[in-house]
């Protein structure tokens, strides 16, 4: 089962939008997958279900074991401040230790208003995937100045989406 | 002013009491300093002070406004999963644009149970800071094996006590 | 083919040392490797085979081209300065574009006389392989302290011999 | 004393062309500096300065002693393979250590032909300077599809420019 984790819990989030699309691609090369969507955490996750709390929230037990049988995974992470989503590595810091994704395969997907599509969070996070003991596919894909990129509601940058299903390729075979 | 941010909600948790020997140690170096200690943050901030709703929890504001004067900070960052604990990531995301701490000077301490010290983590820290144009001070002071460095509640590591004070002399000249 | 690529030109290192037990460890798990080391490149390759003089060192594209059939490699990389050796780059840097390891999987170790593990320079180094189109297994060596933790020309620290075999194991099944 | 450090060995680059505007901007901010130009490397000084050989090259000795003097740096940096030029660090894992650059102050720019403007270089290489002792200026500044940006030999992006100068400023206060 391929996850893709929408990295933020913005709501009506330009990330989310993104997990849609690569769920409509991935059913084009004929995999399906399920979206894992950061802003229907608990509200106060970061308290009730962290360290010695660790496993007492049901919400959140049972939000992540939605994607407990996952062996590919794809994580949407705008760029803020510099680096990944806290609430990405907060939801992390909550999930059972060892982790149920270790020895899954991992795509990343950066996107910025600005000009970095994310390249230092994307790196960060992959030290946080090997910790994990998750791989990572080597295809990064970024997508800078995401918001002039779409219209319709859709990435019109042709660059953007080839390297999407260039990298799906590579999950898919990964 | 230094502010220390204690960078965990972890409730009784040793980064706090790093954060206070911490400021102990300012005191014999003839400077005071008050701590932020991540812990009282409101229980859904994540939610309820960010993004869209930056600036619309009192509670949370109150929080970051007690810090707002500081020239100096120092973080005491534990090792989280391969990085910063993303609760210290997603209080910074919800604080205000441009960030009030722009042009500080920041010292960074990581700790760890297990043989790191966190470097990781302060290198993936030290990009955030620099994004909200934050300085950084070169003597990083990373404590591996924490635990096993602390008796009496107090550091027993004498090399950790040297680097520490070193650090300091140069926050106090930076 | 597995090449393990001794990372840095320094003659008579202990990097080419564990260069050597690694390719042992892999015997024993009946994996045949061969060893790439650093210390036989042309002296002065950063100025006659790099840039617009690609290609056109003779004596450097033998040196790479031994291992171009190459589809696991493994890194063995001291810390120089907190990151990896300059060399260990260069001598990417020379290699001809598209890299002739794009799509190979990469094991990482690291060592260290300090206490790090070179944690930072496989960090960096990760970036490097994924720009490169090279995946790198989740599961990252590092050995810190490493001149203690060797007697008889050998390792003895039983965490580390572990670590090893668990990391072959990864390697193999990658 | 400024140093610029132009931070590749490549003959007639960009970067050497960077760091000569560098100092025709700091000029015109009433400060004058030398460039340390990396193409005039001692073409062997990998094999013949470094390690053991650490100060027997004199050569490699005066090139590096020109800018013993320096209390501020500015290093020039383009990205390759994702990172900095592997020149650059293996020219400081040649230098004294303790390096005589400890407690200097550095600006870093980034440029690149691609779109990341040698973001994760500049992460990668703050973290080796942050080792060296030299504090790094919070603002960075990256210079992507720096080749697009140029026009009878000057910067023409008047964003680069506004930053260029906006670093400057930051550096001779720092």
């Amino acid at each position: 089962m391929i996850t893709i984790i929408s990295g933020t819990n913005r709501s009506g989030s330009l990330t989310l939008r993104i997990s849609q699309l690569y769920q409509e691609l991935l059913a084009t090369h004929g995999a399906s997958a399920q979206i894992l969507d950061l802003s229907h955490l608990p509200h106060d996750f970061a308290f009730s279900a962290l360290y010695d709390k660790g496993g007492q929230n049901p919400a959140f037990t049972a939000f992540h074991q939605q994607a407990a049988d996952s062996d590919k995974l794809v994580f949407i992470i705008p760029e803020y401040n510099g680096s990944f989503p806290g609430v990405l590595k907060t939801f992390l810091d909550g999930m059972p230790y060892p982790n149920p994704w270790k020895d899954c395969k991992a795509a990343l997907v950066g996107i910025s208003s600005g000009p970095q599509g994310a390249a230092p969070a994307l790196s960060h996070f992959t030290d946080v995937l090997h910790y994990l003991g998750i791989h990572v596919l080597a295809h990064r894909v970024k997508m800078p100045f995401i918001e002039k990129s779409m219209a319709d509601n859709y990435i019109q940058n042709e660059n953007y989406l080839r390297q999407l299903n260039k990298q799906i390729e590579s999950l898919l075979a990964f």
